[in-house]
């Protein structure tokens, strides 16, 4: 069939926005932790996680202002970190629970049942239960005006990770730790290897 | 182990390029299809593709201008016009071998083996074989300039898709169409579902 931009815009809301946001595939799905000023933590489940750069490591996040992400938001502009932890498969379900819409004076970590972990010299929170840890210093907020969203960029200043999960490479192989990929609002999958292919030349 | 930010800068170009990139973690797998002001079409693996709002419909791509997606990136800002093309299984060899570093003369159509196809009244060239097909209008150019990237910005014109692949709430089973996800420069992965889950309240 074919659904022409008008037609879609005429689909009912809660339709077009199933159907648009899982039109655009998977994605990695991650907990953002950050705290506030008073010192309270915050978790929030993620699926725009963009890969800007290698060197220097930079990730992006999309995230919309008047959403359920806005303490996340809110935390990174105030402390200027936050981190970003992998989910493993049997505990997707937990994860999807960051999304509802807590007060700001209560932890996700607490509500939903992640554990905090907290290393030196780094104020953000880590899910303890994440087999893929990155610290993240953020970079720069660039305003998508056309529909009011917005690009965090951050540098990556930290990475913890078993030695098991790097191949020689470098390749960090998430499917062997059962990593969860996101698709649309509510979908959770992990992948199946069909193979890496040697860089293509002509 | 533990990676801090200054070992990350240390390391082999070629390995911190593939641990960074794989990192990131799994991505929506999309051709992009586009044609040159000369005519000649073009067809390049991204695994960028940013969800970026529902109403209007928009997405996002990411683009190096020095990259082999320069090309692509020259035809948008030309025609104003792309497809976003989705990879099945059985086409993921085919599909990466559109990353090569091809002359600007050749179609990658050809040269990889995918057929064209074109609509009435759009300009971009779509893959025959592709389950999921989207017509994108170009909108937005936004500068990252903390490292030479681009964020295109596009609008849905239009989705070409199977019935059978949209469920009754609007959710797009791409799963059932065995779409390519991606994992870093050369990895290529399908989804196995592990569930739905209600829209969660505190």
């Amino acid at each position: 069939m074919i659904l022409q931009k008008q037609e879609i815009a005429e689909l009912d809301k809660d339709y077009r926005r199933a159907f648009i946001n899982s039109l655009a595939g998977f994605r990695q799905a991650v907990l953002v932790g950050t705290i506030s000023k008073k010192g309270i933590t915050n978790l929030a489940i993620f699926n725009s996680l963009i890969h800007l750069g290698a060197h220097p490591a930079l990730f992006g996040l999309i995230s919309r202002p008047g959403s359920v992400e806005r303490h996340t938001l809110q935390n990174i502009l105030d402390t200027g970190v936050y981190t970003l932890n992998y989910i493993q498969a049997k505990d997707y379900r937990k994860a999807h629970q960051t999304s509802a819409r807590y007060r700001a004076d209560v932890s996700e970590f607490e509500q939903v049942g992640f554990n905090e972990l907290f290393h030196d010299g780094f104020q953000g929170p880590f899910v303890e239960e994440s087999k893929v840890k990155i610290a993240m210093k953020f970079e720069e907020k660039i305003d998508i005006t056309v529909n009011n969203t917005v690009l965090l960029i951050g540098s990556i200043e930290m990475v913890e990770i078993s030695a098991s999960l790097i191949g020689q490479d470098g390749f960090v192989e998430l499917s062997k730790a059962d990593t969860v990929i996101s698709q649309g609002l509510d979908a959770y999958f992990i992948g199946s290897e069909l193979g890496r292919v040697p860089h293509a030349t002509p």
